[in-house]
Parts: structure tokens; sequence; C-alpha cells
């Protein structure tokens, strides 16, 4: 299906060539300003034609609230948000046509449905995910104004040049006694800004790493192929408590939103695959006092999640993207109708899509943290209206 | 909430200190045989004390079937499972509850539902996974008679010891030309069985592997510690078509099934987080005539799904598991109200969990490819009562 | 929340001064053939300034396909509609604002979510409808394509004057002793068109209470008052087998379509309300060979579904409409702060919504039919891959 | 499906002759003092064997909480609820099984499932209303302990004896001039108790009625026949707010749950199918002032619901039950092979189920308006942490 969420809940449609693509929010608080000027930066991060890292076609993607505000307020009734599609004919037929593209979806949609849209995946063009940016940013807005979330996502790899790994084994020779495999890597996401990432097109923080990585792109692009990267994300101050025990734990619901975007092949958090190789003793992340009354970790090699459930601590992880299928390279593949032959594809791509990537990775981490907040909602508001359970029945109420 | 999958869905219940675990599998096909036999063996896959590599504790977990069957086989209707609980009396009060552990859930359970259950966690017990191992051999069983669908998962990494890198490794000194990142790998996985998983305690098929993740296990155990590892997971003859293009595309919801599983860290499929240092001429995966009238592909970096759909390819995935929380070392931290102290956890416990992970890997991975055949049943059957598409529509039907 | 149904669902957005209304349609079978012009009839149907009957606004409610179809035919991906509304400018304050109106939503929806949309309900006006109607013509178109179903809704009741009521009081002189409440009833929905409905603007098939109905609504409308009615359905053809057992109940979905259209006050199938009043003896449907190796029933008091799930019968069903609650009379009414007044409503209204009402009526029968049509596939497609269950097994298998 | 609710949601499990019946309870709550004595009442008053009214058979239905409580107190993790069945072997096979039972589920679960349970409907049974009522004590116990909701049923119509109508036409001579078609029968319903209700054993308050509808039930007994009837029930002190505008209007959720109850024929709310009657200046609720900064209605024949969405007044609506359809009189039906012949059912049975189908149908009502109060909760929650919204937006905010 393509909805996602429970509470505040997300429905997409559009390919990409029809007339428009958008989507439907159903259960955003009511009485929050909103206009377009609230949603359209997002987008704008989003859209081709940003830089040379990008591909050359130039969208505007202005999105276009349809109901649910009024006044430049919300209503609590569906948002509807759309785009117009400035292409929305159907493709013509073409040779190309004959080949299933390599590692698109072309044959599997087909396979799904019988039938496929003209422009091969139609689906599955990257258009589809405008509806998640708006509405992502819908979810951040409410986050921001009520809670003071705050949520970054950067790149942080790009072909074989890694900034975590890099900043994460140097780190590694200082700390092993601690057990803290974080050090300055952590000290990045704790501080990281949106203004910091897009002060480089390529949209890595650590500027030595991010010219490494525009010659990367760069020298794909003029050899007409194509490279893989990673985005990394980090969601400060989300409240404690979201997240369900069993099989909606946070870092599920995570995987689940990240995964589902196009082209992903991986998700980590906290300490991620990284963390296997550690000892329980080496990896446990210890209480202290936070000074107010509460708790907080020493480490945080869990990733702010612990049994499912955000802890109050950092929420960060990483998420692979392949490289783009889209190149400008004759491919020896096979027809649909079996017959090898050579697939020349023309035309305009993204020799990378990370840069792009990241506000989609930031909405859909927006999508998860705020329907889990909404149920939560839900549970707290209500035990508020019960009496409190007897003290004295320590072993359910330690305090 | 505790149910997964919208067609073929299992709800769960139960805390490791009530009278009895188990599940409400609905959406199972009628007509097929299945009795308890049918079930147990995946729940003695599962059970501890099944070597010394696992906790000593003893607990039969044998499943009775409430409803839903009758001489032997499904109505249709919802199939209640149940493993009674050996011990069901709540925990007694002791010193270590003044402390919340270290990365367990104790602390964000108490957060989130303001109460907690006296043994901890409570729903963050393993035990709270017999439900699902449970409804997982139900979907099983059903794949492997409806399709033969085999689904195979084998630990891959112990601490610092991984099977697949190395196997990788050495593959890729062969085939760095040919940019296929699998080989050996890739043999391994399209034979292996359950029985050459099992043919080890610590259920890795590499022999000479197993030998040193045994090492690193005990070890662990020795010092009281703990350790990390990886499950590997194939699934074979998965149907082509299956999972959906935009938010529930098939590994979206493979990532979100492993990463509910208590303790993962991870998920990657295919060429994974490797993928991204790949660039899309190597990582391509090109077409050939499969010899009956379809198409195969040459490679398999796409891990079985392009465009969110399975292709028909082998399936596989990675899934990381942090070091056991519990270990029965002292550990500096603080209790709920924020006094510094040292919690000095005594007891049994698994000092990795990989080896008794691999049947609810399975387990979580046949939910998913279940629910994805029925949404995809529903969606074709319906197609096969309308006319066919003229076939002059070439853009949108190319034979 | 907006959303219908679990594999064909729809989900709609849009109040009544936003600037477009629309919905979203997921799970559509894809290659079926759908253009405008299979949607527009029923949008006509519904719009208002049809007749002297209905509301004198003139809305031309041309619906546009977004997405989701190419050359005419479905994807299979989301189908985006969408009507403009004509007036999209938020409502100007008046003195009218001072009262939440009597029998309206302005009180509840302030109260829910503190904040209400200018024209007052916003959401609750009845171009929240047109995605509905939108939706559930594809629905129908699909139904009809696929198994033949046909589904005529048209008006029985017209304040005091009921269809109903009179035939079947002819009808219970005559048929006493066979148990039968049916008879001519019964005759009329097994033939209706909507052809024969729209012969007259009250869309009352019996032309001699047609023209009791016009009188009434006429003499309604002139003392600036308005007047309750009925909508009777009926669906032939379905296919046997759809619904669950439990809650989902074949009848329990179309009751929650039903009462979610604006107005509703009841429903009743079958037998209804009056067959609380027989004895099982004369209620129950008593079955005759079919001639074709199935069976039919002799009465129909069950209204085509048995234990939730449809039998292959017709399908009936009468839903009750409240009067209009708007009128143009003064109504002595508090003001939102409690203070007595006088509202004087002027302006144009719908003298009775029953004419108006039974393409709404006729669209949520379709997205019930259509979705459990759906589910049912996906159960029996699944069956068919199964082996057959042993021919022994009498007791669960008869034949 | 077998689930019901959104966020406080139950599914259920079990036929007539499984091993067990029950259901988990997912959404509860934490820290309700809960027990099984909260909840065996409701079980009690559901069970068979109460009077001569009932069927016969004596069963306990004692339940047992399996889990999601401890020490009393709800954990806020999915409660296990069970309760055995007496006799669960398989049905024997006998000559009755060559006959679908008219107006039963036997044939219709036939051609749904291709198989059908031993005792023929199986899932169709009573039996798996335990789970339902169960489920909705614990949600009742909250709605009571935190809003001080009442929610009580009674029957108020025996085959041709009917309560309501006779006090609403004796109420009608009197106040055809205020337009209150409530009146008496409004009186009834603002005070009675369960203990009112419990009072005679067929559950209708008004004794002079009850006497009547006795010898109904006798006399149909006696013939070994069976009799329809009707429940009534009433909610108070119902949160304002509740409901959701579109299709999931709080009204066309308790028509899907009453509707799901097994017999159920007829849902009505408010003034129901009589208020199609009215004109709509007799049928509009007035507002007055609640002397608490707050409105009320001066009449009700909304029914406690406007625009979808609960108003603060007393909720009440009407269910209808037809006649059991398992009579011990000869029957002329064809067996399932089409052979006409004489179905003769021997054995017990209710000759009226609307004694029993009391606390059915609180249970549901208890079920909808909890999962309506936390979703509710989630938004007005949710709300509260933004800032608020200018006054001087007046068209959006009247105060």
């Amino acid at each position: 299906m393509s909805s996602f969420g429970e509470i505040f809940r997300v429905t997409t449609y559009g390919e990409s060539h029809c007339k428009s693509v958008g989507c439907i929010v159903e259960g955003c608080p009511p009485g929050m300003a909103l206009t377009e000027s609230d949603i359209q930066p997002q987008m704008s991060r989003r859209r081709p034609g940003q830089s040379k890292l990008t591909t050359p076609r130039n969208e505007k993607d202005q999105v276009q609230i349809q109901s649910g505000t009024e006044y430049g307020y919300t209503l609590g009734t569906p948002i509807g948000l759309m785009v117009q599609n400035e292409d929305h004919r159907p493709h013509d037929y073409s040779e190309t046509d004959l080949y299933p593209r390599p590692s698109h979806a072309d044959w599997t949609y087909l396979k799904k449905y019988g039938v496929k849209a003209s422009s091969g995946g139609g689906r599955s063009s990257a258009r589809e995910t405008i509806g998640r940016v708006a509405a992502g940013t819908i979810a951040e807005k409410y986050l921001k104004e009520a809670y003071g979330v705050e949520i970054v996502a950067f790149v942080s790899g790009v072909g074989k040049i890694e900034m975590e790994s890099q900043i994460r084994q140097r780190e590694a020779e200082d700390t092993t006694s601690s057990g803290d495999i974080n050090g300055k890597f952590y000290q990045l996401i704790d501080k990281i800004t949106r203004e910091d990432v897009d002060s480089d097109p390529v949209r890595c923080p650590d500027s030595e790493t991010a010219v490494k990585m525009k010659d990367e792109i760069v020298a794909r692009k003029e050899e007409n192929n194509s490279t893989g990267g990673i985005v990394t994300c980090v969601i400060r101050k989300c409240p404690i408590g979201l997240g369900e025990p069993c099989f909606d734990k946070l870092e599920a619901k995570l995987a689940h939103a990240m995964m589902s975007i196009p082209a992903t092949k991986g998700f980590e958090i906290g300490s991620g695959f990284e963390g296997t190789r550690f000892t329980g003793r080496e990896h446990n992340d210890k209480f202290v006092s936070d000074g107010n009354g509460g708790l907080k970790t020493v480490t945080n090699n869990s990733g702010g999640i612990q049994g499912g459930i955000s802890n109050g601590e950092h929420i960060y992880f990483r998420v692979a993207f392949k490289p783009p299928a889209t190149i400008s390279l004759d491919q020896n593949t096979a027809q649909y109708d079996g017959t090898d032959g050579v697939l020349a594809t023309r035309g305009r791509h993204d020799p990378c899509v990370v840069p792009r990537a990241v506000p989609i990775v930031e909405a859909m981490a927006a999508l998860v943290i705020m329907d889990a907040v909404m149920i939560q909602n839900a549970r707290s508001a209500s035990v508020q209206r019960l009496a409190p359970v007897p003290s004295e029945l320590k072993a359910i109420k330690p305090f």
C-alpha cells in the first residue's frame, strides 16, 4: 500500500509522467501554523538541478496545499498536498523499451502488475518521494514546535570515501578503554545543523571529506557511471518513551521507513554492525543522573533506543544507498523476450543520489517520530486520568 | 502494537513471568495440514538450554494449538497458540531492582508506561519471541507446500569473527572484473540447508569458522561477559512480484521484521553497506533469459528485490545483534533515583544470542513473505477476471 | 481517519472552501480500462442543482484523474482523483458565526479540534462525499466487469411516505403462511435498474409513490423546512463467500459504510427491524438446489448474508437519513458563549437529501464489496496451491 | 479479520469445539487495577443456563488472565484472556451433517473456506463472543474510572412486543409541539442501571412489558420455535469530541460493532428510522447553556452524536436480533448435494437471544468508545503542546 503511519498517516500518489504527484496527510494536530512556505524549503533541497552533482533537469516542484488549513492554520482535517508534473505526457515508445533496465523496477513491475507505465518503473520514479518530503515537513514542524526535536541528516559516504569510519577509526585508538565507540563522531552529531550540512553541495559536513566526495562524484559522472553512498541522520531532543515493545520497536519503524526510500540497501542504528564486534561490558550504556531527577547514559551505543523505546539520548542511524542503476554506458543485457542485446541508455541522471536523499531521510525520520509521539500521547494522556498505583507495589513501581 | 502483517497477521502476548505466552494467527489459508508437530521443531531450535553456548536454563516450550484446526487441518479461522510459562510467579523484590540494568529496557519501559513488570523488562524478555516463531512455522509450512519456498538462516559472525567478510574478501580477489561481489558466498546460500546449519551448535555452516566462534563464545562466557554476532538469511524460490512499490517495499518489510527482534542493531540486503562502495556499472544486475520464457539476472547484488518487488532470485540479508546486555560483571551505574552504585548481576544468561536467533530470523522472514504472497494473490486473482489489455498498447504492455 | 478499506482503500481530503476535494484510491487491479468518463456519470448524479428538489447551487464537479492510469488503463498504482472547488475562499465572518447551528457539526468540531473551519463544519460538508463517489465508481466498474455485480439504490421513503412498508404490508396479507416477508418488494429489487430509478427526479421507482414524495419535498421547501427519508439498495450477483466471520462480517462493513454517510441515523439488512417480530420457523431461509450443483434459498430474509458471509442471493438494505439540519426558519438556540438568541439561517439548501444520496449509497456499497472481493481472492487464490483435504475427513468436508 | 479497534484493539480466537476461546487486548493503559473478578460478572451475564429463558446448557466460562497484569495492575502490555472449552472434542459425524442448516453459516463457511468445522459454523458459534465480552469489561472499567462513563443495555423488544414504541407512542401524544420524540423513554435511559435491568431475567426494565416478553419466549420455547428481539443501549457521560468526521464517525463505528454481533439485522441511533418521518424544524436539537461555560441540547434526537462526533449528551441506539435459526422443528430443506429432505434438529438452544445479548452489546459499545477515547487523547494531548491560535482569527476560533 502507499500509506505510512497509524495516527499521523501519509498516503501518496503519482508516477513520473502523470498530471501531478502528492499526498494526503491525516492526523495532523489542529491549530498549528502551516503554509506552503513551511514545506517548500525541504522540497527545494530534494529537487533535481541544484548543482553539478545532481541531474541537470530543472523542475520547480512548487507545492500547493489543497485542503486542511485556513488562514494559515491547520484544521485537524486531512491535508491535501500537490505538485504539478511539468511533463505529464506518457512516454513515447522507443527502442530502449524493449529492455528491462538492469537493477531497475521495469521487470519486477511488469511481473507484478502485468502492465507497466510508459516510462518504465513509473511509480518507482524518484518523484514518488515528493509526497514523503512534503508530509515530513509537516511532521517536523510539529515536532520542533511541540518538543524542540531536531532532525539533521548528512552525507557520510560516497563510494569508498566514508566519513564516519575514518572518524571512528581515529577515535577507536584513543578510547578503547571506555568502550565508547562514538567520540568525535558523537561530538559532530551533537551539534550539526542543516546550515552546516548545506555549506557544501555534497552535503558532507566534514570539509576535507567533502572535497574528496565531490571529486569522486564528478569522476563517475564524467565516465557516465554512478556511485553509491551513505546518509547518516541524527534526531535530537526526541521525547522519551516512544516506540512499542514488540513488532513496532522505534528502530524497526525507522528501518522500515528508511528501507522504503528508493535505492536503499542497508540500515544500522547506534553501534550498528560494528557493535556486533564488541563485548557486553564494552557495549553497555551505563546510567548516571541527569541532574534533573532523571537518568542519562554515559555512552550511547544504543543509538537512543533501548528495548525498542526512545531513552532521550540522540537517535542516530546510517542508511546505505546503492549506485544509481541509470548509467549512460552500454550494458549487455536481455530484452523482455529473452534476446541478448546491448542497452544504450542516454540522457540525464544523478551520478550519486545521496546529496538529494538527505531531505528524504529527514522526512521519513520525522514521519516515524511524529506517529510514535501521537501513539504515546494516546497512552500517556489516558493514564493521567487513572488513580495512581499504590506506592507499596514496589516491584511494579520503584519510586 | 503487538501485531504484524495485514492479511496473514500474528498478534502476540506474554511477559517473562505471566501464565503463558503465545499468539493468535489470523488469515491462514484453510485446508492446510497442521498439528503441533509442525510447529515444535522450530520452537525447540529457539528454546534455551540446547548447548553449553546458550543459557543453562532448560524450558520445554511445548506449544499447544488452541483453535483454528480440526482433524489436523486448518479451518481458515484464527489459530490460537500457547506455551505455558513454567515459572509464572512475579519476581520477588531484590536489591538489584534499585537499578535499571544498562542497555536493557528497564528504564525506557518505566518512562513509557509509568509501571514496570517485576522482572524488569517483562515484555522485552526473549520469551516474547516464542509467539513469533510459532506463527512463523505456520507461514513457512504454507510457503513450502504452495511454492517450495526455502528459508535458511545461519550464524555468519560472532564478535570479530565474520564468515561472510572472509569469504567475500577471498572472492573479491578473484572476481573484481565481473562486478560479482558474491562468488563463494553465493554458492553457499544457494545450497545451504537447516541440517547443514545445525551440524554445529554455533549454527555457522563453515566448520573452520564455527570452531573459532565457539572458542570466542566460551571465552566470553568464562569471563562472565558476552559478545555480539551476525545472522545471515536466504530465502529461495520466493515467488516473483511480492512487495509494494512505495512504503511497503519487500526489503522495508523485512527490515521492519528483523529490526523488531530484540537486540538487533542493523539490517542489510544484497550488497548492503558494501554495495555503496561500488559503481553502477559494477553493481547493476544484468538480465539473461532463464530458458523458460522469463528472465534471470547474471549477478544478484540486488538481493532478490528490485524496486521493492521480488524478482525470483535468492533474497538474502544480514542482521546485526549486539552483545547481550545481561552480564555477570559488576557495573558502575546509577540507581533509578540517580544515586551512583555498583550493579552486581548474578545468574544465568546467554553469552551470545545469535545461535538461538537463527529460527527467530527465519520465522520473521516467513511472516513477511507469507503476508506479501497473500496480498499479491489478492491482486493477481482479481486481475485474472478482467479482459486482457489490448496488445497494441505496447508502451504499457510490451509483449 | 479518512481512509476506508484494507486492500482496496480510499483516502479522501477536502472541506467546503478549500482549493479542491478528492481522494487517493489504492489497490485497484491493474489493466482495467478507466477514464474520467467512467467516473463522471455518478458524480453528476450526486452533484447539486439537478432539479427543483435539490439545492439550487449549480456546481460542475468535473473529476480529473491525476495518476494511476495511462492510455486509459489502470497501472495498479494509486489513483489520484480531484475535483476543483469553484469557490475556495474561506468564508467571511458574519453574525451567524456566533451560533453553532443546531444538529450540525459546528459545536462538536470546535470541541474536538479546538478550531473550526470558516464555513462551520468544513469537513462535514457534503462535498466530502465527492471523493467517495469517485472511488466507488472505480470499484463498481471492476465488480461489473469481473463478476457482473449490479448495485442499484433508490428512494424508498420521504417523510411519512414509505414505499417499502406499503408494499410489504400488502404482501404480508398474501404470504403469511410461507414466512416470505418479501414478495412484490423482492420482485422490484430483482429487476430494478438505474434507468428506472432516474426516470423520476425523486429517484423512487414506484411512480405513484414518487408523486407523493415530490409533493412532500416541495411542501417542505416552500415552508423553508426540510424532511428526512430512506434509501434502499440492492446488490445483485455478488460473489459467494465475501465477508469475515467475526468483527468484519459483510453486513457490519456495510453498516459502517452507510452510517458514515452524513445525516444517516439507521441501517437494516434483509428482514431488518421487522425481522425481530418473526419466529425462527417463519424467518429461516430454507435451501433448494440451484440446478447447477449449488444451493439457493427459497426466501431471502437474511438479505444475502449468512454468518457474516455473502450467500449469492441479493444483498439488500435500507438506510435512514434525517431531515437536513439547515433550514431557513428562525431557531431559538444558544450562541457559542451560552447566550440565548435567534439564529436566522438564510440561503440555499436541500429540502431532502435522499435523491442525491442514492449514488453515495451505491458508491459506499461498491467500496465494501470490492474490498471484500480482494480479501477473499487473497484467501481463495492461496488455497488453490494447497493439496486437497483428504476426502475421508467428512466432518470438515462433506463432499 | 478477527481484530477490532485501532489503539485499544481486541483480537479473538476460538470455535465451539476447540480447546479454549479467548482474546488478546492491546493498548490498555498501564497502571489500572485489573483482576479476573473485574471481568467475570459480565462473563456470567453472558453465559448460557442462567434461567429457563436461555439454553439449558450450563457452562462456567471462568476467565483466566494470561498476561499483561502483575499484582492486580495492568502493565500496558497485551492482556491475554482465556476461557477453557469444557467440551473440546470435534463433533462426531451424524445424519444432520448432510444438511446446511437454514439461516446458519454452514453453507457460506463451506463456500468461503472450502472446509467447515465439525460442528457446523464453528467460528460462528456464540462462544466467539466470549472474547468480546472479556475485552469489553476492560474497556468499560477504564472508561468508568477515567470518565465515569456508564453503559447500560436492556431488552426493548421480543417478537411483536416492543417496549420503546409503546413508550414513544404514549409520549408522542403529549409532546408533539416540542418536537421531542423522547419523553418518558428518555427519562428511562437517563437513570437506568444494570441492577434495574437484571431485576428480571428477560432483562427488560419495564416490569409490565417484561411479563409479556417472558410469556412470549416461553410460548416459542414450548412450540420448539424461536423469536427475535431488540436490545436498546445507552452510554452516559461519554466525553465530548469522540469520533472522526468522515468514514469513522462514532455512529459508524457503533453500527459496525453492533452489526458484527451474531444474529443482528439492524442498527439505529437517536431518532433512527422514525427520525426520517420528521421535519428539520422538529428534529433539530437546539442548544442552551449548560451552566458551566458549555452548551447542551434541549432535545436529543441526534442520539448524542453530531457530525460523527460525540456532543456529551446520552448516546443511545437500538439493535435488532433475528429469531435464532436453530429450532427443534422439522424443516424441509436441501442437503449439501442439492437433494431435498427434512432436517430434524434436536437438542438445546436459546428460544430468544436478546437477554444474553445485553452484555455483548455493552461490551462492543465499550470497545468502540474506548478506542475513540484513546485516538482523541492522541490528538488533544498533541495540541496542548502547540502555541494557541491567535485570538483575532475569529473565523476559525470564535472565543
